[in-house]
Formats: C-alpha cells, structure tokens, sequence
C-alpha cells in the first residue's frame, strides 16, 4: 500500500463547499503514479517503452466530503492482477475517518490501444506487489 | 431520457491525446442537469429551496475514447428512486457508437447535509420520468 | 467576432460560489476553436497538417463572477497578426453585463514547436478576419 | 519568497503532451496558499473572519511547457500592497529552468464583496513579506 498526501485547494472545490466528485479520480491517479513508483517502475518509463495503462473501468463511494485546505491521504494498492491487467483500489482518508473508496482497471495495451501481455519484469512486480486479501 | 451535445476542448484530453478519465464525471454531471431542466425542475432552484443532492457513488465503464474536438452526446435517464434519493444513468456517444456508459446515486439533503423526503412536486416529477426498464 | 454560449456547470465553480478563475482560460480556449471554426478553418485540420498554436501569454482581468447556472457568452476576436503569431480578445458576457475580458498570444510552430510563418491559405484567413480597431 | 513543490499528474496535460495553460493558474493559487500560510496567516482563516481574497487580474508568460511527471516548483512573493489589496507574482521552474511567470492581484473584501482595508495584523504581515525591488 502506498501513502500520498494531497492539500485541497480552491481549484479542488466546487459551491456546495466540498470537493468536486470528479477530482477524486485524480486522486487516485495521483495515487497509483506514485504506487507504481514506489513499486519501482515509473509510468513515464512505462509510456516510454511503448505501453499505456488506459481506463476501462473507475468507480467511487463518497462518504464524507474533503474540504478546502484538508490535507488528505490517498491510500492506494495493487488489489487485482491478470495477464494483461491491474486493478486498483484507492482510500482517502483525512486522518483516520474514511472519506471515498474506490477501485479503477487499467488494461495493458501498446501504442495502437491492443491488450498485450506484461513484460516479465512488469509481471513480477505488480506479483510483489499484489494485496491478495482486499 | 435527455440528450445533451459536448464539444470536446483541449482542456479536457491529457497527453493519450482522448479525454481524461475523469471528466466523463463533468459531463454526467451537465447531462444530469440538463435532464432535471428538461424535466422541469432546475438544479438551481433545488438549491434555492434548500436542499442539495450530493454524490454518493459514481462509476463509468470505458469502451473506446472520446478524443479532441469530437462532438459528443450525452444520454441521461432516471433509472433509479426511492424515497429520497435518485439514481441517473448516462450514455456517452459519438454519433452510434457507445463510448462510454455510468451511474451516479444522489441522496436528496437538506442544508445540514441531513437526508429528507422529497417535497411532492419533486417526488411526482422524478416518478414520471423514471425509466422502468433500463 | 464569434459568439459562443457556455453553460456553467458545477465543475466549473469554487467554494466563493462563482467560476473558479483559472477556467476563464478554458472559455477562451473554447471562444478561439469556434472562431477558427467560423472563420474556415479547424484547429484539428491545423494539427493534422503538423502545426500547433501554444500559448506564450494569457490575461485575463475579472469584473463580475459568472455563477453556477448561468448561460455566459464568449466573444472572440482576432486582434493580433504577425508573419507567425496571432493575438485573440476575448469578452465573457451575461447577457450585456462584462463578466471578464483577456487576451492570448500564440506562436505558429511545427512539430518540433519550432516557430513558422502561415501558410499562405491560413495567413490569408487570419488577414480577412483580423480586427484592425479594438 | 515560498517555493512549493508539485508533480505534474496526467490529469493536469493535454494532447500536447504538455500542462494546460490553464493549469498554471491552480499552480499559482496552490503557491499563494502556501505562501500566506508561510507568513504565519491561512486563507482559510481569512475566510473564517469574514474576509476573501478574490481575483481581478492574472497573467502568465509561457517560456517552456512543464511536461508529464516534472516535479516543478513554484515561487511564490507578494510584490503589490495597497490599503485593500495585495498582487502576488510566481515563478515555475523545472530545476533552474524557468517555464512560466505571472501575476494575480487580489482585492480584499467582506462577505458582500465590498472591498476592505486590511485588519491591523494582517496589514503588518503584508508589510513584512512585501519584496520592494521585484
């Protein structure tokens, strides 16, 4: 599991006084960039090797709304691993109170957007990485 | 079932050169507010009596990018209602082909962010419109 | 001139209750594709012929808010032309109210975002829509 | 001066493959907060008392893009006081490498938007951090 704060700021919010819905799914991709580095690979380097980690699939619970200047966390982990696929699962906490879950799949393509398998030094991390009960 | 045409702009792509993943959340939510129009109640004017109709889960399936400068269609339908809160559904499309597909399920609060019963013009507004079979 | 309505939605504003500012820069963004549209020629066409049209400077000066709901218009203008360059203006409007009003400079470039003159056609495009007095 | 440090997110590009303009104004807005929270004085507690920082003019230079994974910086002064308003200027740098600068000026006002002169201690910390020759 990896931990990254995130401040809220203006930008994040909208007139209900809380963040935005969609903004959490940068969050999570905020998350899983630095998940992955972490992990020791870099998504830059992924792209530039020729592969992407697009979206097919993204879903969020919103339980308690983060506020302008919150400092939140984003804890992100490698919940599901195919041949040619991840998911992952995303918690923003502020403190120890849960505010949104949520999960997003990412197939592995190359440049032409074709599902492709992982190069095995790939393979063998997201298997190192994987939470097996999550 | 609403329909609402979108523009796709450079400030919504990312360097995948589609949309980013999450706007499809911004364009629910335009969807959503052009149904409540056409429905003839304003989103505006919920507010204006009081209450808010926050976002408590999102989800969005990704089927083929939306890309620059596309012309986009946004279908919204009311597929979900109890007593007080709604579930909306939204058909992202380019021309006949799906793009994308999502749900959002919002509580019905009061200022307090405490849930409440729909007023009756509300509650008989959101029953005509409900698609029972979607 | 060209006129473009935008409808503000949510996403668009902040917790002060009016259009976050840095989305002023995405209304112009939208004003200058449809005038470019209008004028005979597609920023996506520009593209697919190896040109880009980055932006070098951008202001803009904030009267009144836009709000959530409102049907704002964009008004843009071409009022800036070199051998390689444009300058566009823009006024965002409610009704006849002056919400805000900006400018953005762009450099022709190619591919390698190296500066070119316009091609003849493009160059002549812009002479023909050029406002002399504003 | 504050500098800020942030990692540019998918999210935050186009299909450029570079930081939309647009973005740099939340850059900005993320190294003024951090700026006045430096100065031993949080926007939110601003806010709190009543007051609010609005925009009525920003602009920003473009020199180099910010790219996809930069970790740039943001410094951050304040180089305009008057009795009721403050303007701040920002640099983005990716290393020593300058790729933006601009400018935000921000009347200080109460709940109905009318402008205010500053309270006393506030008034005193602008005094301290204003850069005289910038």
């Amino acid at each position: 599991m990896h931990v990254l704060q995130i401040r809220i700021a203006y930008a994040d919010t909208d007139q209900m006084g809380m963040v935005y819905y969609g903004n959490y799914l940068t969050f999570f991709e905020r998350g899983r960039t630095e998940f992955l580095r972490d992990s020791g690979i870099e998504y830059r380097e992924i792209e530039e090797r020729g592969f992407y980690f697009p979206v097919i699939h993204a879903e969020c619970d919103y339980y308690y709304p983060a506020k302008y200047d919150d400092l939140i966390t984003i804890e992100t982990s490698l919940t599901g691993l195919t041949a040619a696929s991840i998911t992952c699962s995303y918690k923003v906490k502020l403190g120890d109170k849960l505010l949104a879950a949520g999960k997003t799949k990412h197939p592995f393509v190359n440049k032409t957007m074709k599902p492709v398998r992982f190069p095995q030094d790939i393979k063998e991390m997201f298997e190192k990485y994987l939470e097996k009960d999550n």
